[in-house]
């Protein structure tokens, strides 16, 4: 089974401009309890590079594009996101990272639970161990 | 009283881009219910041009810039919104028009509601008399 599990949304589009809609039963399965966004991001530089342990995520490209590498400790995956359509779903124990990002590339994130620093692995060698994957 | 009540988002920079955390009771007082965007907008477009009687939404500017118009039917006033890290609380019964869309404009409003066409007020005239205002 891919890591990779991306929906659509609706897209308004009209000829001034394009209006896509996020909620909670249409593709996100989770209550919306924290939005982030990345922006003005720098060319070549990259972001993520944690897990969680609960925490689920939806993350939308709201302009321009990135790519997202998932991996489950065993398998590593990428994806190119480049539409407000688009959401990604990130579960917990995945870790993320983000490449690429495009020029204008403005990134958002739904999120099911708000911040708590107990909840990231930030090292993927405590990712691997628990994922029960480590060497 | 102004009609524009704007308030500051958590914004963290760092060398890589801007990260900004919107979430209930850090700024927005409501449970965020639905989330939309705006993107991809054409030069000289304007959006909006209507009023809700429950729905209650912060607007924030993701990339670029805009001019919101806000209207209680008594005053009409004006603010630029122009950074991620800013919200624009538009409460029900304001008529909300949305100009000069900068070319990478990106949108992004969190409502307190579902979609309900039937708390839209989508003419000015009905507006003024649901407010009380009509001539």
């Amino acid at each position: 089974m891919s890591l990779v599990k991306t929906f659509n949304f609706q897209l308004i589009p009209d000829p001034t401009g394009l209006l896509s809609v996020y909620e909670t039963g249409k593709g996100v399965d989770f209550e919306i309890k924290r939005v982030y966004c990345l922006s003005r991001l720098e060319a070549n530089s990259t972001r993520g590079y944690h897990a969680h342990k609960a925490l689920r995520q939806v993350a939308v490209c709201l302009s321009g594009s990135c790519r997202f590498v998932l991996d489950d400790g065993k398998v590593r995956e990428s994806v190119v996101l480049d539409s407000p359509g688009v959401g990604l779903q990130i579960e917990s124990f995945i870790w993320r990272e983000m490449h690429d990002f495009s020029d204008n590339c403005v990134l958002m994130v739904l999120a099911s639970e708000l911040y708590s620093e107990s909840d990231y692995i930030r090292s993927y060698e405590d990712f691997l161990k628990e994922v029960g994957n480590a060497s």
